[in-house]
């Protein structure tokens, strides 16, 4: 283990969010608010900080998966532990758990809040808030690794343990210029939204801040009734448009933009991914039905939330909780599901699942037919039975994230829908769930032992969940 | 294909029915019931069906697993099918999807039940119910392959689709001996507990009843309390240990058998079982105290309930959907656990949980030294690859037909907590659920698609999932 290597790579980090701490202050200049002093404190502590640690490069730059896991987990924990303290020092949330849970939500792109009031919140806090998703989305280390080298030509392995999905396609050669293509094309497609929300005649505060929350697939509102509060078709369609966009693989929008569009069509993942979007709207267009005045209203309804859950967004247009039991266990599978490897959704992952079933129908045909050779085949390239038993090996880890999270919110007082789909939103990176906390509900209400266990289900779901057991893992320390 | 062959088997399968269903019938007598005329009147058609369609002995007599598989699956919706008639037709259990139901549930030893008058019913019909479980516990075929020689030496295939977990063990040579083994095993437990629940001073009739649902860990009960309404801690005792006996892979008791005590105390599959219910009654123990009276009722009721779950029965003592919901969780997940494999009880089996957690680890630690050989051992011996992918697979394949029918239960009134408990212990085989399918509810109240869909649950989880997916597939039927 290079230790060294892992404490200069944080250093670097906690200059880099230090340095980004400040954007909240010059928010605050411009709405004349107090609370951009304490983001100011605690980004000048973190630029100190890392300074110190980071003086010196170490001799050996040599990382492995070990120290890139070990980087990635940490560095998601002490940027929320360390983004949490502005909010509980100016008092908008005063209690440390409650800002580590909203910080841990918003850098994991999962949108759970603990807020009850969240118009009561300054400009300042809501704009951190949100721009935590939009740093979150790509990944902090993606960011970092765009500008700051580490560790030349071996920083593929925290890509590895960053980008979400099993597939990481080497676009270039070179992980640098990776990490920048992709970052291009996550802010073009940010600024896009922005100028449309603008269009349709969104303040620019709200329209930076729920592009970042699409962006980072992470669905923070600004408003207490999230998107719903804007009362507007017009948002409703942009926003699903470009929630659908960020849950695909960006190495299919750098295909296009390279001119190979036919390339990109042809992604197997993007034909499951937008076929499961259209079946689960029309299934739930015609369940709902009778609630609204008409099929677009339906549509429109049913569309967002699709969307809003499958690509882990979490952004609501409606309480669901009041639709038909079928609609709400479509959208309770969606949250498992997820969005395309390589996007910034979170949750299974669609290719995952695909590989799931030719695999479990493999093994089906291997029951028949025991002497015949059975492969998998994905993207049209046979898969390799190492990969398969890893894809596999990863749900039986998440099951056990699963059920031990239950068990654990199980000791304190809440009903069973609501521990099952806390567990499942937090793990999958979605953000509401049902009843206590569906989607006009939210965490608040829960024990500081459960918004612990679900901070910790939030960083596993978004770190592929390796990292975060590795670096509890005593075995990971040793030299 | 060997049309012939499975034609032939369940012919011989049908007469074997029709012959137990004469049972039933002398007790009729014995009690002056007149049910008995129907059970004799389905027992002479199905005595004559059977005849007439295996008369002659195919030539090939060749099998294999796609014949096999067939062969168990329609055997098990076939006699289900054939005996819920009498039920029909004396009007116990008016209509035929009720009937259908409860006898899937009694062969596939699940013991969730229709009726809301348990007690209102006669004598023949309450012992053909428990009947079921006991012959539906060892397995019909392995009962027909012990007394019916259908296709000789290659009956292997049936038994490996029958007997219950991953691992098959070849007792002795011959599979009839095997069978004829296990049957005297089985058969001796069910007599002594008899006994002992006699000497308690429970009636002849209950006693052996309450021991068919013990012994298939099955779980009808003959009172509408089930065992609650004998107020006796003995009797709770004697069927506890005898749940947990029977939910002991029965090769351990042929090792005690032929003196080989030590090789069975060492089964890692046992220490695992007695282990996780050692631990579970202590935690639920500590969790209800504040409940009852004293330790020893509280352990009383937690040993029950553990026993009761784990090894699948669902015979119950308390109402435990009042307990906290961190006992009631943990009695969720045992009923996903399961009893050892090669025992008569359900669920996923500990020897798969125990491989899922090992081919976790190894996964984990593969990702920590990816270069690094990891090998993944159980009961001293290294697992083949190939094993492991197939549990695997078996678990992908566990949770789409675990999701699918909740998807179906969603679609007809019913609140989400049942839904999924409905599910749960139906394709685990366990019986109660929570909420309206709770420890004081039943399966009534489901609409007709919703019990069929759940038939086919019980059926999917007590056959190991494969044979029921192989017998509606079209490939299975090409020649």
């Amino acid at each position: 283990m290079n230790r060294r290597m892992i404490v200069f790579a944080i250093g670097k980090l906690l200059s880099m969010t230090g340095f980004l701490l400040f954007i909240p202050v010059m928010i605050s200049f411009i709405y004349h608010e107090s609370q951009g002093l304490y983001f100011g404190i605690v980004g000048a502590i973190l630029l100190l900080l890392g300074f110190l640690i980071s003086r010196k490069t170490p001799k050996k730059k040599n990382i492995y998966a070990r120290e890139g896991f070990v980087i990635v987990a940490l560095s998601w924990i002490l940027v929320s532990a360390f983004s949490a303290i502005p909010y509980v020092l100016s008092g908008e949330i005063p209690r440390y758990v409650d800002a580590f849970f909203e910080m841990v939500s918003g850098f994991t792109t999962t949108g759970s809040s603990i807020l009850t009031n969240i118009e009561g919140m300054s400009h300042t806090g809501l704009f951190w808030r949100s721009f935590t998703h939009w740093i979150g989305g790509m990944g902090i280390l993606v960011f970092v690794i765009a500008f700051i080298p580490i560790a030349s030509g071996r920083s593929m392995h925290i890509l590895k343990a960053e980008v979400p999905g099993p597939v990481v396609g080497k676009l270039v050669s070179k992980v640098r210029a990776t990490a920048r293509i992709l970052y291009v094309i996550y802010a073009a497609l940010t600024v896009i939204e922005i100028v449309l929300l603008l269009f349709g005649g969104m303040p620019l505060f709200d329209s930076i801040l729920n592009a970042f929350g699409t962006a980072g697939t992470g669905g923070f509102a600004i408003k207490n009734a999230s998107i719903a509060a804007y009362h507007s078709a017009y948002f409703d369609v942009v926003i699903t448009i470009f929630m659908i966009l960020f849950g695909i693989n960006f190495n299919l929008f750098y295909f296009i933009l390279i001119g190979k569009v036919k390339d990109a069509l042809r992604s197997e993942e993007l034909h499951y991914y937008l076929g499961i979007i259209a079946l689960c709207i029309i299934v739930i267009t015609c369940n709902v039905l009778p609630t609204y005045k008409n099929v677009l209203e339906a549509l429109r309804y049913a569309g967002f939330t699709v969307a809003s859950t499958i690509t882990t967004t979490g952004f609501v247009v409606v309480d669901y909780g009041k639709w038909p039991l079928l609609s709400q266990m479509i959208i309770l599978v969606l949250t498992f599901v997820g969005a395309s490897s390589g996007s910034t959704g979170g949750g299974i992952k669609i290719s995952r699942i695909v590989m799931y079933f030719k695999s479990a129908r493999k093994e089906l045909r291997k029951a028949l037919h025991p002497h015949s050779v059975q492969t998998v085949e994905f993207e049209n390239q046979p898969i390799d039975g190492n990969v398969i038993s890893s894809i596999q090996g990863y749900l039986v880890i998440y099951l056990i994230i699963f059920v031990v999270s239950l068990l654990i919110l199980s000791c304190y007082k809440i009903d069973f829908a609501s521990a099952f789909s806390a567990v499942a939103t937090c793990l999958n990176n979605v953000g509401p769930g049902m009843n206590v906390v569906g989607p006009v509900g939210n965490f608040s209400s829960l024990s500081d032992v459960s918004k612990l266990v679900l901070s910790f289900d939030m960083l596993a779901g978004r770190l592929e969940i390796f990292p975060m057991l590795l670096v509890f893992a005593p075995s990971s320390w040793r030299k």
